[in-house]
């Protein structure tokens, strides 16, 4: 049994040194994004979204060339545990998701996914171990087409340096850049 | 030079193969995490802020326990080339970004990153080279604070299943999930 081209030993290798943890949530999106790969030609040229923000985008960061620092990799917060690959030109792409009709053989991941039992009471070693077990028997797949006008690239067209704090910002965000103007997270300066 | 514990090269080749290519923004991103790291106490748990989608997320990604599917890293879209590691608890930390003011000994960097020359008058392997000489000298490093309540970690409470799509989602969200709220992606189904 391998995910892409790990065995699931080296998957879960992986997964640690890169997120901290062998969560359930990446183990189970290995699966995933090795369900959706399969389907995607070779040699295509595809994007990432990712509807969830929790374990899921590091599965499909250590697995494709996607990530949120290339642009390949979108994360829309919509709570589904549930990803996509899409061609980058026809936009049509296959959506996995942990589906939730598929669970009831899988006791420990039903617990764990739907928060039917409080975590202290779960066994994680366990948990793993049955979604190894389970693979990808409890995934769901559709064929999905992304919407036209969502996703697409912006480039940059000019940056100007904020008078106010002095650094370089995309000029199209106005006058000062938009921590100046008012979206700054620190406390003490713009 | 190092840095953390990889030689320039060791690290330009691990951006490689995660990033796809050792573009100018990820060699950068690598000696800004690397000052802003020397600054956090040992043992010190440390969350991250990235101001820019634009590479910098997988240096910070690459090189502190921080990504984002464990949640310790968070995209705040300020187009500020600029990233922040803070503690856990007290909520101060060190900011470090690419300064304008120190670019003008180095044309290379100042024609990418302000925009100065179009890309295809910019010889790629060069602007790096630059980038690895300039190494630290090019950025600035501001202490701060993080606003009260900003990032605070949601655990989800409960979970319900979609009447509309049949998947799990926060109960909080709604009667159904956001997707089948409008919010989804996809043309043809929600």
């Amino acid at each position: 049994m391998l995910i892409l081209s790990y065995t699931v030993e080296e998957y879960i290798d992986l997964a640690k040194s890169f997120h901290g943890v062998s969560a359930p949530g990446i183990v189970i999106g290995g699966f995933m994004v090795d369900r959706a790969v399969r389907d995607i030609p070779d040699g295509v040229l595809y994007d990432a979204i990712c509807e969830t923000r929790t374990c899921l985008p590091d599965a499909i960061q250590l697995l494709t060339p996607c990530t949120i620092g290339n642009g390949w990799l979108t994360v829309v917060h919509l709570g589904r545990f549930a990803l996509t690959l899409y061609d980058k030109h026809t936009r049509e792409g296959m959506r996995v998701f942990l589906d939730p009709a598929k669970l009831w053989s899988w006791p420990g991941i039903r617990n764990w996914f739907l928060k039917m039992k409080p975590k202290g009471e779960q066994d994680p070693d366990s948990l793993v171990r049955e979604i190894v077990e389970a693979g990808e028997r409890i995934l769901g797949i559709q064929q999905v087409r992304i919407r036209p006008g969502l996703f697409e690239k912006k480039h940059k067209k000019s940056v100007d340096i904020c008078p106010r704090c002095g650094e370089a910002y995309p000029a199209e965000d106005g006058r000062v850049c938009l921590a100046c103007q008012g979206n700054s997270p620190y406390l003490d300066r713009p």
